[in-house]
């Protein structure tokens, strides 16, 4: 799965996607930039934009300044999110470099975070389509109604599945799903393969958070960064789930009043991680969320065969199995 | 200066659009809307609301219930700042009640704020106006800078005039005068008239918070609130700009070091204060903004005569002898 179409898609679009966001960037009002370009500039995959303007030219768009500018708002709202995810979580680094907060301080990376996402609302504004604005604008609200679900259900070793679900499609899919609906709604799609694209970019989304759920619980010395956080911070992610439900009443009520009280200790979290391992558990949670690549292949099945589709299929295909 | 045209069409308004502002915050994700609830519903005098009202009807919008959600952005949009700003300032009250983030956390106040702000966005385009979308989003980030240059010019006690404007023009005036434009261009009001409209209300708020700044060092035995705040946390406001530049140089530079180090006690900032009144210099901020104010008055003056525009009048007569 090397995601050949991907990578060669991206190493095409990167430089214009770069060059747009300084150029984005620079509509900020002055004082809130050094902050702003901290955090965009500090990196990432750049995948939100690649999705919208990937539907966009499968919806027949062509290569315009608007359509940069209308991906890189995907990247401006992510950024802002993470800029405030980043003072909340008190988190020293991002993406390898000093979390913005630690450098300008936590009033400004909120303030700044404020002004990116308003200034993203703006560039959408001015492409003068109600709906585009819609889609961006609830989809922010959204993911932030996705962080407090998962804000609330924190320690509650008693989290249901549907829950589960309700809180990744908010702090994970929405906001893709949006880029996928944004892109073809630039190219004039109509709202049915708007939709499409949508329940592509949703199930993507929903899989994506899935796995990463899994790989959560995978063995250290073989992804090469810690693992068990989940368990650690109180997130009854899909493989606990299975695992809590698997142990006997007196187990689980131990379990329970771990979890609930953040009272793993790190040879109980590595030993749990390691059960759930032999117990394939994880790998059931990777049929989970094939479950919803199969769903996304099925959404986006009867658009034009192109280039674009190529990728968003090649995309599905490298999920369920990733290592990192 | 009895605002008696403010008040009563205030009062006339008032459960309009405090029922719009409860049919809005049921439009956000559910997860959201306990927090943004809480802000929102603990006061505030809708003025920015009442303000887009009123420059709707002058430049001839009926009362539709439209009109109505589009004035409530701007409570949403001020109650999403409010919000940010107690967290960031660790307020523990607002308006009097317990601040939202002692309430329901830093974490849930930071997303549900963001939220707000989204759902305010999207409500403002589903009137298909980019322009109301435009200055709705300008309107935040210029917000954010100007609370961001506030902050990067605490404890400096070289802060110059022009600085000073360029903060309260930020985080204060710039959602006054949104709140005059997109009313006016709700009603369709050609670009003159929204300027004009905008710098009615940007004035007003130079010259509202300039009075805010002159009532920092009153009498707190007459206005019934501590004062000397600005002070103690080292913004230097127009009242103590003057007060430092009549100081002798021994003076100055001991001034310097303390306001550098919020180093004043209780009894010289209570007696810093006294001084500044003594001199009258709170007098001469009261007539600064009675600059503004003029330039509202004639920013206004050729629009048409009706009801509306004599409220617009009148709350100018107010803002510069207001005593809280």
């Amino acid at each position: 799965m090397a995601l050949l179409l991907l990578k060669a898609r991206m190493a095409l679009e990167l430089p214009a996607i770069n060059r747009t966001l300084d150029t984005l960037l620079q509509e900020l009002p002055e004082p809130t930039r050094a902050a702003a370009r901290h955090t965009v500039k500090a990196g990432g995959k750049r995948l939100r934009p690649l999705l919208c303007l990937l539907c966009a030219r499968l919806m027949g768009a062509g290569a315009d300044e608007g359509l940069y500018r209308l991906a890189c708002t995907l990247e401006m709202l992510h950024a802002a999110t993470l800029m405030h995810d980043d003072v909340i979580d008190n988190a020293p680094l991002r993406r390898g470099n000093p979390a913005v907060h630690t450098v300008v301080g936590n009033t400004e990376a909120i303030l700044a975070g404020d002004a990116l996402l308003s200034t993203a609302n703006a560039c959408v504004a001015h492409f003068g389509n109600p709906r585009l604005c819609e889609v961006f604008a609830r989809a922010t609200a959204e993911t932030a109604a996705g962080e407090i679900l998962e804000l609330h259900a924190m320690h509650n070793p008693g989290l249901e599945g549907h829950e589960y679900l309700a809180i990744i499609r908010g702090k994970t899919a929405c906001l893709i799903r949006a880029a996928c609906e944004m892109g073809a709604l630039y190219a004039g799609a109509d709202e049915r393969r708007v939709a499409a694209l949508g329940a592509y970019g949703e199930a993507l989304g929903m899989a994506f958070q899935m796995v990463d759920d899994a790989l959560d619980v995978a063995d250290e010395a073989i992804i090469g960064k810690p693992t068990g956080g989940d368990l650690r911070e109180g997130k009854l992610t899909p493989p606990l789930q299975l695992y809590r439900s698997g142990l006997d009443e007196a187990q689980r009520t131990d379990f329970n009043a771990k979890f609930a009280s953040a009272g793993f200790t790190d040879e109980e979290v590595a030993s749990i991680c390691r059960k759930i391992r032999d117990l394939g558990l994880d790998d059931r949670v990777r049929d989970m969320a094939q479950g919803y690549l199969d769903q996304g292949r099925e959404a986006i099945t009867a658009l034009p065969e192109s280039g674009e589709l190529d990728v968003l299929l090649e995309i599905l295909t490298y999920v369920r199995d990733r290592k990192k």
